[in-house]
């Protein structure tokens, strides 16, 4: 009967292929033996019941091979019919080209771009290891389940999935177990043409133990004595399972399998080798089907014992209980009275150093925050506590080490497991890590990116270090707010948002050097993305003796560090009779939601606009006439000077408003 | 005096972070051995020469240690003056916070993001490998230099170092030796907070040789010993140097050492312990002087010695000689000939594909052009050969592997080293690589990247594969030409002057779909960035009775495989008596530096203009009044149905034309 389910397995996947004429029909059939084994005898779950805590998570990396994850799916009774499945690949259906999260029931994270649903599994594994260190007791352990990740040779190619190896081998993530698909074969053929590093002495270098699967195609049970040993290891476990890509087609062990339909005659072929009737697609034998349901009743009878159990905690631990649930709901506090607050007197700070503020000030509000940086602790200004460490996985605070892709990979894992991460680094080193930004946004991830030392403006450590085209870069990702805070109120308002902002990213780019406090910033204002900052009307009698009725002379838009540089630049250019309005723009994404109304009073049609923001300009014309900015790479130097030399110093910038105006004949 | 010169060159360094009061005084002070010690005794070269071919290449991947290797190299005579060591970090000085290339003498790289470096020096040590086997003969062996790579915890952490160690190792690229500044801090602190891989093992994983140097701080036989055995390894060589960050000073072995000056008193106390006068800053004794003049010496007796072995080569391999020093000088034939040419007629191809077609046609003229794919060679049409392997380094072909990160910057070193590298993936994982694109732009690295699968219209592999947000990415890099052609002949005509663009990265975004050959397409009009492809003019009749005198009612800017459907849809507007213009922008970064004159005629600025991109459209309002694109993910299904269900399908295009036409008042 296994292997009977295990062929069904296979030829659900290769018609799912054939019938979408698109798609990847070697890996399941190289991969069902070990898919249908761990979903059988391991992995505890309950299909009406997606979101159950302690269920086992599936993640696959190698997330080209859905049609089997879907098929599997489909027999456990995941709410994914056969109509679905003959739906593959086409457009509005629940089984897309790779497995989307918030698309498909049963998904736990959209993967495909290789190597990131490995890091994803660490980042769950380090959430549920967290979850079950605060909540479980001696008696009574609510959370113990297990991360499984499967993936190719693909996914172990990928810097991050190292990167994510070394951090779980290094704290001990024992919950996570991976099945790597040791088929042998990549897109361009052999991993002999350029994979031949030792990977298991690789893997127990990094702290793991490895187990290996001679022959994964045939031999079930030494599939399953590995993944029973790895039940109790006390490292992160590698199974190492030698398949053949495309097992059992004309096409087995060859790169050909990988990424086309087999073809009707070759799928014939398969279905008569495997003893299935030839003509009939989409099939599943009745024994088959009644076995899958045998196993799910199983399954569902282990989900009601731990409903059982969890009721008996929360009798004996009433106050955990509710903390937990509050975390699985999503509860979070009122900020606003707990954020930060700032006058005009109070001292020049760092956005940055505002932003540790406010993670000091709310963290212990925010039971489900939790956070980190890549080896930048100390400037992004974002410890919490001691860290997280195999010997206390209860803490709140990671020491990612410098491993800026794994970080944020990883802390989308954990947005799944109902925390709140954030990450942090330097913002022009997004660019290690922009893939996984990207899936934050595709998936609704809600985790916070703290990016400091946000323009040239930081100085000394030279153009390698100085983003200019970073903001451009975050920006142009659909679905992932971008902020740039001008002051401590601003920061505090970000915040607000960002924590509120449950399906997406939010990324506070923030500042190496001090800044003032605004006379008019307000924190209740960022949810517009821009407001008026500070204006001067012209008078009547200039209006007058121009002729023109227009309020103000001109309109500055600009972000961060530029705003209060620019209300500098406006009261100079007041001496002059030039009156202008000071728009903070905090956040572009949020400004576009706004309404025509609103966006007509805050920047209204016919006044000259100017844009300043100490980054590439491009984007900027789509709300001003003339953009202020930097349109190439900065300079090491002191940061003042720097700013200067760039014409970003208030000087500069009013010489360059006054040009624009004269030009433009507005005085 | 080995000692002495030590000591020097770290209290230079350290002088040099107090003068500019900031910089990183740790790593000078631990490395300064080593570095001492690879300079005397291994690394050729001639500081008056900078350029020579068969020097050994020196990179330092902890780039803020740069202190150090500006002093080095102002001990060696290169043309670093004690006052560019008083600059250090100061605007506008040749020695800035992190080493750039073109900027200081000595800097093969541009250096600080990091594992950049790591994998810039895998793709030198490939790059000499490869000239090595095309030119050396039995008898002269005129390429046979080492490259060293300098580097800290940090790199060793980073995915993209362990992308390029692993292909180092199955490349056995045993002309590349590594010193890795095992000090066992980060700035977070401690490498045991997340950093307890064992690196020895990991790295005999890979397919490297590792040496251990207990004590990098005194004792310098066991540098020098380890340095010697890895001179005839037959593997790449990992050395770990044991050291203590800060050495001497208050705050050795502390991540307080790493990143900001000592202080005056520290620093005193230092040179005390030294034996150094404490009241000198920059002090160079002069018998340490004189033992680096005497060193010298020797190596530019060395220098010449191989100048007499390539004048022997010369005669004896003239044709050779005469291809090396094409290489070498940049040369490239006049390609306008050699690349393909379309007409009308001939059949739809998909650009992806004439780009293969371009690398058939041009890669035997180019001897210096060397390209890969990251395991995606079949979809990104790059294959010119078999592929290098160690058994054969001479060929020109890579498979890189699923390493996106470490291509990149690995095709950086190589472009170092007189070749033209070109590198290849899904355009959607450029987020893979951004870190090292930024780097090609930065340091002027002439580096090919070949984008495929450049749209929504790419269609079943889905949201996590389809780029919408990439080409604003790449395009708000500087100094990076992001090419988006439409057809054959606009293929081509990027090729051309991607080639002879040698002061940066040229982006070549190509359709995985069919297109068809345009009328009006001229490959030789690429470098205008904008052209016009088609054009009707309002007839007089039209223009009396409108009483307007535009000659067109709209113009429609377009790129890729958006300028056919425009072509129709301009057509089918005619029907309605609507007369357009059609304006390709492959490349809108030389549109941009064109004369206003140009741009104003192709670009009037009183017609309504509306840009068509399946892409994010915020950029485009630079140069429209309305764009029209993609703003959001795609979605899996059939590329035309995506492109219809996304708006971007002919019909719905020309419904949206006509629309905003009505709103304008324009028909």
């Amino acid at each position: 009967m296994d292997l009977k389910s295990i062929n069904t397995l296979r030829l659900l996947s290769v018609d799912m292929v054939e019938n979408a004429k698109s798609g990847h029909p070697g890996m399941p059939l190289g991969c069902s033996p070990m898919m249908y084994i761990l979903f059988k005898n391991f992995i505890n779950f309950n299909p009406s019941d997606t979101t159950w805590i302690n269920r086992d998570r599936f993640i696959l990396s190698n997330g080209h091979g859905c049609a089997l994850l879907y098929s599997i799916l489909h027999m456990y009774k995941y709410n994914i019919s056969i109509d679905d499945l003959k739906k593959f690949r086409q457009l509005g259906s629940i089984t897309p080209g790779h497995p989307e999260k918030n698309i498909t029931p049963g998904i736990e994270v959209t993967t495909g771009p290789l190597g990131q649903g490995f890091a994803n599994g660490v980042g769950m594994a380090l959430a549920m290891k967290h979850l079950g260190s605060r909540f479980n007791t001696d008696n009574m352990k609510i959370i113990n389940n297990k991360v499984y990740v499967m993936c190719g040779d693909g996914c172990l190619m990928e810097g991050i999935t190292n990167e994510a190896a070394s951090l779980a081998g290094h704290l001990r993530l024992n919950n996570l177990i991976v099945l790597y698909d040791d088929n042998m074969i990549t897109i361009d053929g052999s991993t002999n043409l350029g994979f031949t590093e030792n990977t298991k002495d690789k893997y127990i270098a990094l702290g793991w133990n490895v187990l290996e699967v001679m022959d994964g195609n045939l031999d079930l049970d030494s599939i399953n004595n590995s993944l029973e040993i790895s039940q109790s290891s006390e490292k992160p476990v590698l199974i190492m399972v030698k398949t053949k890509i495309g097992f059992g087609s004309e096409k087995e062990g060859s790169e050909k399998s990988h990424g086309s339909p087999l073809g009707e005659d070759a799928i014939k072929k398969l279905k008569e080798k495997f003893d299935f009737p030839i003509d009939k697609n989409f099939y599943i034998p009745e024994d088959v089907k009644k076995s899958f349901e045998i196993n799910l009743e199983e399954k569902i009878s282990g989900y009601e014992k731990w409903y059982d159990l969890i009721n008996q905690y929360e009798k004996k631990n009433p106050e955990k209980f509710k903390e937990l649930n509050n975390i699985i709901n999503g509860v979070i506090p009122d900020l606003s009275e707990l954020l930060p607050k700032f006058n005009v007197s109070d001292n020049c700070l760092a956005t940055r150093q505002v932003s540790g503020m406010c993670l000091q000030s709310i963290y212990q509000h925010i039971p489900q925050l939790i956070g980190g940086s890549a080896d930048l602790s100390p400037s992004n200004n974002t410890v919490i506590d001691t860290g997280i460490q195999h010997t206390d996985y209860s803490r709140r605070y990671i020491h990612y080490g410098v491993r800026e892709h794994a970080m944020c990979a990883i802390a989308n894992g954990m947005s799944t497991c109902h925390m709140i991460p954030y990450v942090s680094t330097f913002l022009v080193f997004i660019n290690y890590c922009l893939a996984s930004i990207r899936l934050s946004a595709l998936s609704k991830h809600q985790v916070l990116y703290i990016l400091t030392h946000d323009s040239i403006g930081l100085g000394e450590d030279g153009p390698t270090h100085q983003p200019v085209e970073s903001l451009a870069i975050l920006r142009s990702i659909p679905n992932c707010l971008v902020f740039r805070p001008a002051d401590g109120n601003e920061v505090s308002g970000c915040y607000n948002y960002a924590l509120d902002n449950k399906f997406g990213p939010s990324c506070l780019c923030l500042s190496r050097q001090s800044l003032p406090q605004l006379v008019g910033s307000k924190s209740d204002l960022i949810s517009n993305g821009g407001y008026v900052v500070y204006e001067k009307k012209n008078n009547i009698e200039k209006l007058l003796m121009s002729g023109s009725c227009k309020h103000f002379d001109v309109i500055i838009i600009a972000t961060g560090s530029e705003v209060s540089s620019c209300y500098n630049v406006i009261k100079s250019l007041e001496k002059y009779n030039i009156y202008a309005r000071l728009v903070s723009m905090p956040c572009v994404e949020l400004y576009d939601r706004q309404s025509d109304q609103y966006k007509n009073l805050i920047l209204p049609k016919d006044i000259l606009k100017i844009s300043v923001e100490a980054a590439t300009t491009t984007m900027w014309y789509k709300y001003a006439d003339h953009c202020i900015g930097i349109d190439g790479f900065g300079a090491s130097g002191n940061g003042k000077e720097v700013m200067d030399y760039f014409s970003l110093s208030e000087k500069k910038i009013e010489y360059e408003i006054r040009n624009i105006l004269k030009c433009n004949n507005n005085i």
